[in-house]
């Protein structure tokens, strides 16, 4: 199998490509090939296999991108939430003109190869009390969602043409994420975890019975290779899926870094701040994820072992990147 | 009021732009210009207003189409069903790109103009047997639906911003048209009441108890400049609306052309036809349309009316247009 990650520089990009190089097959298929594009070029895990890394803009889609006889693609690469609301030209170049590049490129091989995309629940509005089927309408309420739930259906409606074979994946809000608290409403979520157990103070600007709709990065990588090996028959005219994520409150998760490190949720503190209360409100709380969990997503892991896993995966990497000692 | 209306060449917009030369006043405001732009120049009505007629491609709208001080903009300018699935690259241009420079043209003014979107009952699946509330997600199982869908999520996205004020209208199929026969899937609708009132034979693709959603040139018209006038404050972050046409069976078509023209529907030839009874089989044959109501958006007239005003309007039109004796 020849793959391709779009957005392989990225943080589920790299532990992607990862995982393609630790196990060697998708699906039970041998891996033969990888290409790694994003705006720089990513670094290449080792590999049994030639992996190749390639920088350029989505937009104008290198050919060596998605080489001829590529099978499965990755369609990762975006302009996340917070860049798309501040800078909406750059939003819709890259989420939108982009994935129509990806398309075009697609459409030019001789067979339509497996394409997984990254949707988000942010096309989603809805707010603490929603719980949504999977025949929900997507009424966003940020261009980032809007972007994403346009690309979902240009993906349907390439899939139906046979131009590709897409599975839109609309990822939970991704906890715990590695690296530096950034400007994004969301960020918090993580960092309330992530924060403490490097040892740092962190604020908390919701109450402890807010509820959150999360994903774990061991999770969203199983659900992408799920995607991209899956029979997507079952699929029909709707090839877009709300995921198994994990419903939790951050109390919760702050009893699951409890538990894991005793004493380490007194490094957050309670910062009440209505302008993210405000954002974060608005997005859904709970997916049904019905069709998900029938088509063989995995379920997720226990709130714990999503502190443990980000121990025993990120923590490390984390504190060298930010010159923790 | 200055108003523009893209795609005014074509048949919809021709008929805004003769109803507001007659009633010079827009939602009890005088109308003080009128911009018709489409590919080639439209004609003009007389009016005691300036008139303009400008020719160009929507992607790269020039300014003059939507001027400084333009209040309201009807965009009707697309590329129709059959069209689009013809035409991939014809169909994302004109219907996606061509909103993106609409929104673009608006942002560009200081005072943010109402803007009235005709998307369609194609950007939703169902079949016969699907009443579709105005939650309903949209499922397209065509081009042309997937980019009004898009479209719609773009000028959501718009509004929410304050680039304009839109309110997108889910027409019906409209019925009668007037012209010729085509090679829409949807053709025969109108045909089957127009070609008879002409003197001419026509066929019926599908059994005579098949349902359809309709919405009459008249009724189009109404609701365009009702959603041009009306309270946009109630819509919230859903700009869209699915219409209050009407559910009619084939049957009851050709039973209100009798009442109207006895022994016409003798012209009309069953001959089954299992391709387009299947394209249009997926559609949609009737919404509750519950939220337009609300709005003031005015119920639909009767068939045996439909018939009656295609007559009063356009029957001598088009039977001259077609050099008919």
């Amino acid at each position: 199998m020849n793959i391709t990650i779009l957005g392989g520089g990225g943080f589920l990009g790299q532990k992607v490509a990862a995982r393609l190089a630790a196990e060697g097959t998708l699906g039970g298929q041998a891996v033969t090939s990888l290409t790694l594009f994003d705006i720089a070029a990513p670094a290449t895990p080792k590999a049994a296999f030639p992996v190749h890394a390639l920088a350029g803009d989505i937009t104008t889609l290198p050919d060596a991108a998605i080489p001829a006889g590529t099978d499965v693609v990755f369609h990762l690469a975006a302009v996340v939430s917070a860049a798309a609301e501040a800078d909406y030209e750059l939003g819709r170049r890259v989420n939108v003109r982009g994935t129509d590049a990806v398309i075009d490129a697609c459409r030019r091989l001789a067979h339509p190869p497996r394409l997984v995309f990254t949707s988000s629940i942010a096309s989603f509005s809805g707010g603490q009390d929603a719980v949504l089927g999977d025949d929900a309408r997507q009424v966003p309420a940020n261009s980032y969602g809007a972007q994403k739930a346009a690309a979902e259906l240009f993906l349907n409606d390439a899939a139906r043409r046979g131009f590709l074979d897409a599975v839109c994946l609309r990822l939970p809000t991704v906890v715990v994420r590695p690296g530096r608290p950034n400007k994004a409403a969301s960020s918090f979520f993580s960092a309330i975890l992530r924060e403490p157990l490097l040892g740092l103070e962190t604020d908390l600007p919701v109450p402890d019975g807010f509820k959150v709709w999360i994903g774990s990065p061991r999770s969203a990588v199983g659900w992408l290779l799920h995607a991209a090996a899956m029979d997507t028959a079952p699929l029909g005219l709707d090839r877009s899926l709300s995921l198994p994520g994990l419903c939790v409150t951050v109390g919760e998760m702050l009893a699951a870094l409890e538990q894991v490190r005793p004493g380490a949720s007194s490094l957050v503190r309670r910062a009440a701040d209505p302008v993210i209360a405000g954002i974060v409100g608005g997005w859904p709380a709970a997916f049904t994820a019905q069709r998900a969990r029938a088509l063989g997503f995995a379920p997720h892991e226990s709130l714990v072992d999503v502190v443990r896993a980000f121990v025993a995966d990120d923590l490390d990497a984390t504190r060298r990147d930010r010159g923790i000692v």
